[in-house]
């Protein structure tokens, strides 16, 4: 790792723009290939994927959980999968919304942050019902190795909105104080020098949390096409946030266009472009 | 499986007290033991714990982030680990936090409660930032597979508590909220017959949401000792919900005794007798 994770996604979105694949080889995408339901079938698909991503997309998002339900078979395969990513050169996000206390925090650090770990990512994604200042041995790994942490704010699916919405005891709703700490962390890992940005947040494309407009660190838009927003919606929330590193994930557009490979290519061409 | 997870649970707490022996092969723990940092280690911790506590308690838990901090050479060893727990016949709860929008809760819940998973356990841990609602693949295959899930509602640390006790827009906290949308959802499961008191909810011992008494579902104690919590408030928690299903998770009273174990054992006897 030579530079931080918040140089390497910028230089990636520079390139080609804020597009991030997503490698989300569920059951439901296997048998729309026509694969078995197996860990062969789930590295293939995302192989597949990430060669046709090459030098159309900076960015890949792997959904750890499709890969988690082959069990160790499906972690050989995720090892392989992340590892061809980064060897062409793709950032590399692992979805795996992660979080506890602080000591078995430091467990999920090592997983997905650490130089020694066959797991290791640019960034992980972590979920804070249990306190973001329980997150600290994650975040200040990232920052140690060079990588980057995307912590759930507003999620885009709306069973979310109840919790993510509430209001803690100084008044701030929940998704808006994790914004503003995770602000304050990463001022507290700069340390003297510049903040390093590499505590990023999930924002879904329809959401507006206050302190959004506050933020600077890297922001991952989940949700576009089946989620339900749209080019409008998110064209917005890119406009409020142009001063910001954005990753946009698209998946079931781009992997739904398979089995061939030409076609994921196609499609991802055309996502990249019209995002950027 | 021929019970449902309520009556397993219930089954092994008549028999052996509440006490849930917690399998935290941690980096600093495996030290203690005198073992290498490394998967095989990992497996040897929490196979030798197995072995001692076969008769002498009757549910352990498997912290997944420290066979996760190992690749898939951990997801191998927490295979072999988890197979044989239940091959004594213990309970054994995944304590994993997972959780996420409904179509990536699939992939969990096929990792984790489905009768093919290499990872099958008897239960697992959940975590709701992204909402209750979102986690009812989950909850249906927990249900239809007769297994168990713990959601994590008020959690032992500190670090939680300004989330938890932040008030949805109903004027209820978010971790009360939980447990009413679990009795909810587990009613629901349960159709014109009985609940199945599937769902149950993590609570840490020095916690009393406002619900908890109306809660029937069983209830995961974790963070005694090592998290703060002493016999007295765990005493007034047991008291409290005399009426329910409560298993009390201990680990690292008991792996600091390691890594003789003989010493482990009696460790494990000690505490199931005290907890009784």
């Amino acid at each position: 790792m030579h530079d931080g994770f918040f140089q390497r996604l910028s230089s990636a979105v520079g390139s080609h723009g804020p597009l991030c694949v997503g490698l989300d080889p569920s059951a439901k995408l296997l048998s729309a290939w026509g694969l078995t339901d197996d860990a062969t079938s789930a590295e293939r698909l995302a192989r597949t994927t990430i060669a046709a991503a090459q030098g159309a997309a900076g960015i890949v998002k792997v959904q750890v959980a499709f890969f988690e339900r082959h069990g160790a078979a499906g972690y050989a395969s995720l090892e392989r999968v992340i590892a061809d990513a980064r060897a062409v050169g793709l950032v590399v996000i692992a979805d795996a919304k992660r979080g506890d206390i602080r000591s078995t925090n430091e467990g999920y650090a090592d997983a997905w942050l650490s130089d020694h770990s066959p797991l290791a990512v640019d960034a992980l994604t972590v979920s804070c019902y249990l306190g973001i200042d329980a997150m600290t041995p994650v975040f200040e790994l990232a920052h140690a190795s060079g990588r980057g942490v995307f912590a759930v704010a507003a999620s885009s699916n709306d069973e979310g909105r109840d919790l993510q919405t509430a209001r803690q005891a100084s008044g701030v709703t929940v998704e808006s104080e994790l914004l503003r700490a995770l602000g304050v962390a990463d001022e507290r890992l700069g340390g003297a020098g510049a903040p390093p940005r590499c505590l990023g947040a999930v924002v879904g494309a329809q959401r507006r949390p206050d302190g959004l407009s506050a933020f600077d660190g890297p922001v991952l838009v989940p949700g576009i096409g089946a989620q339900g927003s749209g080019p409008a919606e998110l064209g917005e929330l890119l406009g409020a946030m142009s001063h910001r590193v954005v990753a946009v994930n698209v998946s079931r557009a781009i992997l739904g266009a398979g089995p061939s490979p030409d076609a994921v290519r196609a499609t991802i061409s055309r996502l990249a472009s019209e995002l950027r």
